[in-house]
C-alpha cells in the first residue's frame, strides 16, 4: 500500500490500525499524521507500547509531549519499558508533567509482569463515613484526574488501608444516604505487588472480576489492575507457551513484524539443541549395526516407530503443560498424571502397536509372498517397539514438566520436539534391542 | 480428603473452589451444602456451567429452582446447553420464571461460540433525551433487574436502534441538567449476532473494552458481552489450540477431571491416523532397500534426519496458527509468510546441515579410522538430506494452516505431530536419494 493509496482510503483509526502490520515505519508515521485529531487519539490508545514508541521517536519533541501526556501512567511506564537505552528512558520520562512522573517512577520498579507492573495508580477513594450522595458528587469532582477505575470506588481508612470496596452500581443504586460503609463490600478480592500476572488472569476468570485492588504488604492500597489489561496479557502468555510447545524461543512480536534475523534467532538455538541430543540416537543405532546389516527390512520402519513416541509424547506434554498453566494440575499432582498417563498410555501402545504390527505383516505378505521366515518376527517387533515407544513417550512427555517445574524452568520448554528427541535414542534401543532378542537364530 | 476433613477445614466458597478438580461428587454436593448462604453464592457463581449442572443434578427440586434463578440469563443458558438430554433441558428451563425463560430461550437459538450465545440480553436502556441527573434516578430504580452491565448505559430510538453509549463515569462526572445525547458517545464498537467470539476477544483486546453491544442486521440492540466472559473465552480458546497443535482433540474439561476413557478416545484418533498415514514412510523406504543394505551405516542417521524435519516443521506451524488465530497473519498473506519461511528454512537447514554432517564425519572418523572411503560421502548425504529435509519441513508446516484455512477446516488442526508425519515420507526420499546418487560406485 501505497501512501497516496493510504491517503484516499484510511481515514478512519480503526481502518489504519487494521493495515498497521503492512506498512512501513514511514507510511504508519504519514498515515497517523493525517488522521484527525480525535481517531488519531484512538489509534495511538489501540497500539501496543512496542508500536506507540517506535511512532514517538518519529514525531517532533512538542509533539511527542503531547502524545505521552495522553497516556494512564500505568501505559506511560509501558512505553517507557520498551526501550534499554537509559537516555532514551530519561527524556520520554522528561515529557510527563511533575505528578504523573513520580507515579511512573514508582511503577518502573516492579517488573513488568507482577501486579505492581501493570495497576493504574489512579483509583477512586473513598471514605466510610460518607453518604451514597456524597460520594457521587465527590466522584463527579474528580473528573479531571483520568481515574480509569470509576467502577469501582475503594473505601480506605486515614492510613491508605484498604476497607471496602463500592461498585458505582451500588452508589446510583443505594439510597441516597446510606453511609459508605453499610453500602461497601468488604469481602475483597485483592492481590499484593508482587503477585504473577498468569496469577491474576487466574483470579479475573474465576471471580468474573472488572477490577482487582493491588496492596502492600502493610494492607495499604497501591493502585488497581483493570481486566482489559488482563485480556492482552492472557493472550501473550499463551502465545509465548504454545510458540515455547512447539520449540521456538518467544518472538516478542507479531509473526509478520519480527525481522528475519530475529525469526531466525528464535528458531535456531532449540533445533541446533536437538540435533545435538539427537545424535545420542545415532550412537545407540551404532550398537546394533550388525542387526540393521543382516535384517535391512528393519530399517524401513525406523521412521515409524520415532514418530510413534514423538507424537505420543507429545500429545502427552502439550495436555500437562497447559493444564499447569491453567493451574488445572500442581506439582503435588504428579502422581496422579503419571497413573493415568501409565493407562492412556498402555492403551494407546496396544491400539498403535496392532495396528502397526498388522500392517507390517501385511505389506510383508503382499510385496514377497506369504511364508518368508522372518516376516511373523518383523511384525511381532514393529508391534513391541511401538507398545514400549508410546509408553515411554507418554511417560517422558507427562513427567517432563513436572521436573522442569521443579527446578524453576517453564514447564513450556516441554515442546513436542523436545520430547520427541529425548524418546528417539531409548525408543531405538527398545525397537533394536527387541529385534536382537527375536531373531537371534537368524542373526547367528 | 475425607468429608469430614472438609467439614472442619473448608468453611469458605474460596477454599472449597480450589479444591473441587480433586473431590468427588458426593463430596463437592456435601461440602456445597455445608457453607454459609453467601459462600455457597460466590462458590456458585465461581463454577462453569459443567460444574453448576453437575451439582443441581444432586439437589432438590426446591433449592435447582433457587440456584437456576440466582444465574443471569446468559449463564443459565450455559447451564442448560450442557446437557444434551431434551427432558432435562425442558425441566431446568420450567425452573426459571416466565420473563427469564423467554430470555433463555431466544439464547438458546444462538450457538454458543458467536456473540449471541455470549451476551446478556439485560442492559441498561436510556432515552436521548433524558438529563444525566435523570438517568442516573432511574438507573438507581432498575437495581431490582439484575442489570449486570450498568458501567455503561445504552441510548435507544423508539425502534430500540442503537444511537450511543454512556458510561456511568460520564453520567457521574456530567453535569446534572446535562442531555443525554450531549454526553453519548457515538463512535460504537458493535457486533452482529452471529459475529464469532475470536473476533470478539480480538475487539476487547484492541479496543480495552469493558462491554461491546449486539445488535441485529437492522440496528436494533439484543444484548451486551462483557469483558469478564471474554477472558474464560480467550483461555478457552487458547487451550483448545493448544492441545490440537499437540495432536489432541479438544478435551472440553480440566486434565484431571476428564475420565480416562474419554482421555483416550480425544487421543487415539490423531495417532492412529498417523500411524497409518506414517507407513507412507515404510512404502517410499522399501524402494531404496538395496541401498540400504549395501550401507547400512545410512540407516543409523534416520531418526535424526526425521527429527530435523518434524522440528523445523511443528516450530513453523506453531507460529503460523498462533498468528493466525490472533489475526496477525490473513489468508492474503501467504505468499509473505511462504517467502519468510523459506528464507528462515534456508539458514535453518545450512546451520542444521553443518553441524549434522561435521557430527557424522567425525563420529564415524573416531569409532572407524580416517581414510575410509565411504565416510566422506555419507557425511555429505546426512549435511544434504538435513537441508532438503528441514527447507521442506518449514515449507509444509507454514503453509499447511493456510490450506486448512482455505478449506474450511481449523488451522490449529496442523498441529506438530501431523506435519512431522506429512515430512517424513518426502524425507526419506531426500535423504535416501541423495546417498544414491552421492555413492553409486560404492552401491554398483
Amino acid at each position: 500500500m501505497t501512501p497516496a493509496e493510504i491517503r484516499t482510503e484510511l481515514l478512519l483509526a480503526e481502518e489504519l490500525y487494521e493495515a498497521w502490520p503492512l506498512l512501513s515505519t514511514s507510511d504508519r508515521v504519514e498515515g497517523f499524521n493525517m488522521l484527525p485529531r480525535d481517531e488519531a487519539e484512538d489509534l495511538f490508545e489501540m497500539l501496543d507500547a512496542r508500536d506507540q514508541l517506535e511512532l514517538l521517536r518519529h514525531l517532533s519533541p512538542r509533539e511527542q509531549r503531547i502524545w505521552m501526556r495522553l497516556l494512564a501512567p500505568d501505559d506511560a511506564a509501558d512505553v517507557i519499558q520498551e526501550t534499554d537505552d537509559e537516555t532514551e528512558r530519561r527524556r520520554l520520562l522528561d515529557l510527563l508533567d511533575e505528578p504523573t512522573r513520580k507515579e511512573v517512577l514508582a511503577l518502573l520498579a516492579y517488573a513488568e509482569d507482577e501486579a505492581g507492573g501493570l495497576m493504574n495508580p489512579r483509583f477512586a477513594r473513598l471514605r466510610p463515613d460518607m453518604t451514597a450522595d456524597a460520594a457521587i458528587s465527590y466522584l463527579r469532582r474528580q473528573r479531571e484526574k483520568q481515574v480509569e477505575t470509576i467502577y469501582y470506588a475503594y473505601v480506605l481508612d486515614n492510613d491508605q488501608r484498604l476497607l471496602g470496596v463500592v461498585s458505582l452500581r451500588d452508589l446510583v443504586t443505594a439510597t441516597p444516604d446510606a453511609r459508605i460503609s453499610d453500602v461497601m463490600n468488604t469481602d475483597i478480592v485483592s492481590v499484593g505487588e508482587q503477585e504473577d500476572q498468569e496469577e491474576l488472569a487466574r483470579l479475573f476468570a474465576e471471580h468474573d472480576l472488572t477490577a482487582i485492588p493491588v496492596v502492600d504488604d502493610q494492607g495499604r492500597m497501591k493502585g488497581v489492575v483493570t481486566v482489559d489489561d488482563i485480556v492482552d496479557v492472557v493472550r501473550e502468555e499463551a502465545t509465548e507457551d504454545m510458540q515455547k510447545i512447539g520449540g521456538t524461543e518467544a518472538l516478542e512480536g507479531p509473526y509478520l513484524q519480527v525481522e528475519l534475523p530475529r525469526l531466525f534467532r528464535a528458531r535456531v538455538p532449540w533445533l541446533a539443541a536437538l540435533v545435538v541430543l539427537e545424535f545420542g540416537s545415532v550412537l545407540t543405532m551404532s550398537g546394533f549395526e550388525e542387526t540393521l546389516h543382516k535384517v535391512s527390512l528393519l530399517a524401513l520402519f525406523i521412521p515409524l516407530i520415532v514418530s510413534c513416541g514423538g507424537n505420543s509424547g507429545s500429545q502427552a506434554s502439550t495436555l500437562v503443560v497447559r493444564a499447569m498453566a491453567l493451574d488445572e494440575v500442581r506439582l503435588r499432582d504428579w502422581w496422579r498424571v503419571m497413573r493415568r498417563e501409565l493407562a492412556t498410555g498402555g492403551l494407546l501402545g496396544l491400539t498403535l502397536g496392532c495396528i502397526g504390527a498388522a500392517m507390517a505383516y501385511a505389506w510383508m505378505t503382499a510385496a514377497e509372498g506369504s511364508g518368508a521366515p522372518l516376516h511373523a518376527p518383523i511384525a511381532l517387533t514393529v508391534g513391541g517397539g511401538i507398545v514400549g515407544v508410546v509408553l515411554w513417550g507418554t511417560t517422558v512427555g507427562s513427567m517432563l514438566p513436572f521436573i522442569l517445574r521443579t527446578v524453576h524452568v517453564d514447564p513450556a520448554c516441554a515442546s513436542g520436539p523436545f520430547v520427541a528427541t529425548l524418546v528417539d535414542a531409548t525408543g531405538m534401543i527398545l525397537y533394536l534391542g527387541i529385534a536382537t532378542l527375536v531373531m537371534h537364530e537368524a542373526l547367528a
